[in-house]
């Protein structure tokens, strides 16, 4: 939807595993053909973009097969297992580069999609040592063309980095729904802004995020792991009712969080 | 601000212990008058709102020394000892109930004033066996009058309930952004909605929190190892690569937010 708005695209085929989803895509023009299945949505295609749950995406590349010449491009949110594993069922993987843009919400299906989404976010791109450089230049520009800044990463880092910023929030925001839910029917209705911001991502869809803890399992249980040192200090201080540690704590961190936004 | 733009008071007079913070107060039209002490805002008082961090509410009613007949009620985030200690201070306990309104923002100061922060919020009144019944209708029509929906509650019950739906929330956001700090600097800058939404209550004001979590220890320790459980749990399926099981877990817990936000 975001390249078509910027008009960098011709005809857009998609194809989707759920019929009717890629149906309703057709009919709020975010796409202008509905393809049979992956291999007759990639025939002819000069860009193919792989936007499936992390788990699914080399099996897509594979029975996509897509043309020689066509740029290969996924926007998973892990990249490591990934790259490694579409350039081995491509044969000629200097021309696919992975992707990921720091860029989505809670919402899920074509009714989610916002033309807007990437304006002003990163999108990594991580290209590895058999990637053409016009290759990666192509799939930057697409990222510009939409808004997004591109930034070059190597996959690891890119899964390390990411295990921090995004999987370990998620896996913190689900074991806090779940204990809220635990104390009990009483919480029902009564609660504020800062139970709806920190739970938001709770509400993500549970297979693209069972895929990705599941595909970044090493980087995101030494984050969990680093959670739990920094949760067991602010709850020591609490438990010990030391005011002023805890004070100087609260302080800290809340000047470490200005620092990160940057 | 709110009760002004609802024409239910007349002249409203502040008091700060940071002067200048109640200069500004007035300067943006929220009070018409800054008084010298707590004891010469209160008198000939009808109403006082007492709005300052938990751990300072009861010396500053006791400071105040409200004249008789006039409503007392404070909006501290925490309800049992505050309501025990404000009785014992008054002469007439009975025109004092305790109050707290599920609305507020990380951002502090007369700048962040907002006349619709109480709209269709809950506002928690909690009367006690000593409270008049007047005062509690009193109470329960000034948040009325500014759009809020007022809840009888109990003290202990409502702290209790706060522990899991807010303070835990908070502990957590804290520990969050520790442990993300702690990563190192390369995720400056390249942080999506997640994080921002997830952490966004560790930008609180660090004097406020620190009290809130010493004055309610206890059902915020209960809270805090409740959560402990949860992430346990949670990360016990993501280590042992358990794709069935934290499916389940992930649609389940998608599931319960969705009944508690009601």
């Amino acid at each position: 939807l975001a390249l078509r708005a910027a008009n960098v695209v011709g005809r857009v085929t998609g194809f989707d595993r759920d019929r009717a989803r890629a149906e309703r895509a057709r009919e709020l023009g975010i796409v202008d053909e509905v393809a049979a299945d992956a291999k007759s949505a990639a025939e002819n295609a000069e860009i193919l973009i792989v936007a499936v749950p992390v788990r699914a995406i080399v099996q897509a590349v594979a029975e996509a097969q897509p043309p020689a010449g066509c740029l290969v491009h996924d926007v998973g949110s892990t990249k490591a297992r990934i790259v490694r594993e579409v350039e081995a069922v491509l044969e000629d993987p200097c021309r696919f580069v992975g992707g990921h843009p720091l860029a989505g919400t809670e919402n899920t299906g074509p009714e989610s999609a916002d033309r807007h989404l990437f304006r002003d976010r990163v999108a990594f791109v991580t290209p590895s040592a058999k990637t053409r450089p016009e290759i990666v230049q192509a799939a930057e520009d697409l990222w510009r063309a939409v808004g997004a800044r591109p930034e070059r990463i190597d996959a690891v880092r890119h899964d390390d980095l990411m295990a921090a910023v995004s999987h370990l929030p998620h896996a913190v925001a689900y074991s806090l729904t779940s204990a809220i839910a635990d104390f009990g029917p009483e919480a029902v209705g009564l609660t504020s802004g800062g139970f709806r911001d920190t739970t938001r991502i709770a509400s993500s869809d549970p297979i693209m995020w069972r895929d990705i803890f599941l595909d970044n399992r090493a980087p995101v249980a030494a984050m969990l792991e680093r959670f739990e040192k920094h949760f067991a200090r602010v709850r020591a201080l609490i438990e010990a009712g030391d005011a002023q540690g805890l004070e100087r704590e609260l302080s800290r961190i809340r000047d470490e969080r200005r620092r990160i936004l940057g």
